[in-house]
């Protein structure tokens, strides 16, 4: 196991910041964590409860650190990496949290041809743990979120292959498994298996919420609803902007899974149509079930 | 507490049927379960683990309980009811647990006007337990199922005071919380809160299976996606006929879904679209926590 990284600075203590530092504290219980953020409440609480071991004054004083997590919303990465640039210390290697890889590595590469002496595409190797809960904020952050969950590391060609592998590494001691792939394949899949589930979602309630007048939708949100209003409890800024910055590959997913319900939605209009939707029903759970059966 | 019911037949000892003995027997040990079903080994298996006391042979054999519960997919509702009309005695009530009023409603007055002396009109109560698990068959029947949840009861107008109120005591004393409403009114909150989310889910679940050979979709279905195919486990027969039966009321809400969800999307295309995204998460993130709230 490579213990390598001494050092780790957050920004943006959320979430899936103060649970990397939890899970990293578990294998590394010397681990330095400076926390920087523009929520000093959430600060306070993380360095009250040990989540980090101090706050950064400013957002700069993080460039000293072994690696930097960048864990804010993606609408506000940029800015970050610009401001950070020219401030980070040669030894120090950057890696973030974003959902959407494409948009993360043009922003990096944005920022990188301003900076040329940051020396960011050869140490900033993008990444996305897939885990997640819809509770946000440092109180949120639990020890054993990334367990037996995936990250996906979207290195940049640039990437010098001890940066991909010690980022990687710092992931496994996290207690996940690490994948690479490209930028544009990450994002199809995270389109296709979070953010088109999550706009249904959102949307579901957000309509049902519209009709709530008339009938006591919420009273009976039993069975199915309620996992939607699960999901659509999730924060609303950071999904406004996986929804920006991913646009590209949701929309294809979106327009077909809008055609299928069309579909769907005539066949249930049409007279005899019960063996066609239960094929359709079985194929959904057998789809589930072959899932089940892989993992 | 009325504990007048000594014995229940049972119509199908499934995940309902099988939950709601075993929630009476906790009240009522010496409650005699009477159970029929066309799946023999689901029967032995509901013998054996004290779900039910005794198998019947013949679905005629229930026609001596105080009450006998329905619990078939709809579709076998009809059917089951005309086979019983002729040997149901003078003193038991009748009840079913389907997921579509009206349309039960609508069966019950055909067998009765077929059967005029079976009196169905007047004891027969129709009603449907909002709780449910994705699991099916007596093995996934739990004592406390019902507990905290609401059954809603929607009588016939014939109905006698006194019928309806012995089958609400019937499901209080299993720990649930009876409302009764119009079987028309039913329809339109169950489709909304219920049939819709099942709909989209399955949906879901079959748009990305077909996209499985290209992406490792299901390899990924942490957050969002797993709710959905959690939903979509549920049993293809049971929902084919909700649809079908309850067609009138789902198809104008997923028509308004749908209309809302292409707007979204329409929305997402457009530039600039990052506050009108974030106001409609923003809505459904509140109508949530309201409902949260109002428990």
């Amino acid at each position: 196991m490579n213990h390598s990284i001494r050092s780790l600075g957050i920004v943006g203590v959320g979430l899936i910041g103060g649970s990397l530092a939890l899970s990293l504290k578990r294998v590394m219980p010397e681990l330095k964590v400076l926390g920087y953020g523009r929520n000093t409440t959430n600060l306070d609480w993380a360095k009250e409860h040990g989540v980090i071991t101090d706050r950064a004054a400013h957002l700069t004083d993080l460039g000293d650190c072994d690696l930097i997590v960048i864990a804010t919303p993606l609408g506000a990465m940029e800015s970050v990496i610009d401001e950070l640039a020219p401030h980070i210390s040669s030894h120090t290697l950057l890696t973030d949290v974003g959902s959407a890889k494409s948009a993360v590595v043009e922003q990096i590469k944005r920022v990188a041809a301003k900076h040329p002496e940051a020396d960011l595409l050869d140490r900033f190797v993008p990444g996305h743990p897939i885990a997640g809960r819809e509770k946000s904020g440092a109180a949120a952050a639990k020890a054993d979120l990334f367990d037996a969950h995936r990250v996906i590391l979207t290195p940049i060609h640039e990437n010098t292959d001890a940066a991909v592998k010690q980022v990687a590494d710092v992931w496994e001691l996290a207690g996940a498994t690490v994948q690479n792939m490209t930028p544009d394949h990450h994002d199809e899949v995270l389109a296709a298996t979070s953010h088109l589930p999550h706009l249904l979602a959102y949307q579901l309630v957000s309509t049902l919420a519209a009709m709530e007048d008339k009938r006591e939708i919420f009273a009976y949100a039993a069975g199915g609803f309620r996992d939607f209003t699960r999901i659509a409890a999730s924060d609303p800024v950071m999904w406004r902007d996986i929804c920006l910055q991913n646009r590209d590959a949701i929309l294809p997913v979106l327009d077909q899974y809008m055609a299928d319900l069309k579909s769907m939605r005539d066949t249930l209009a049409t007279a005899n149509s019960g063996e066609r939707l239960e094929n359709v029903f079985s194929a959904a759970q057998a789809a589930k079930k072959r899932s089940d059966a892989a993992k």
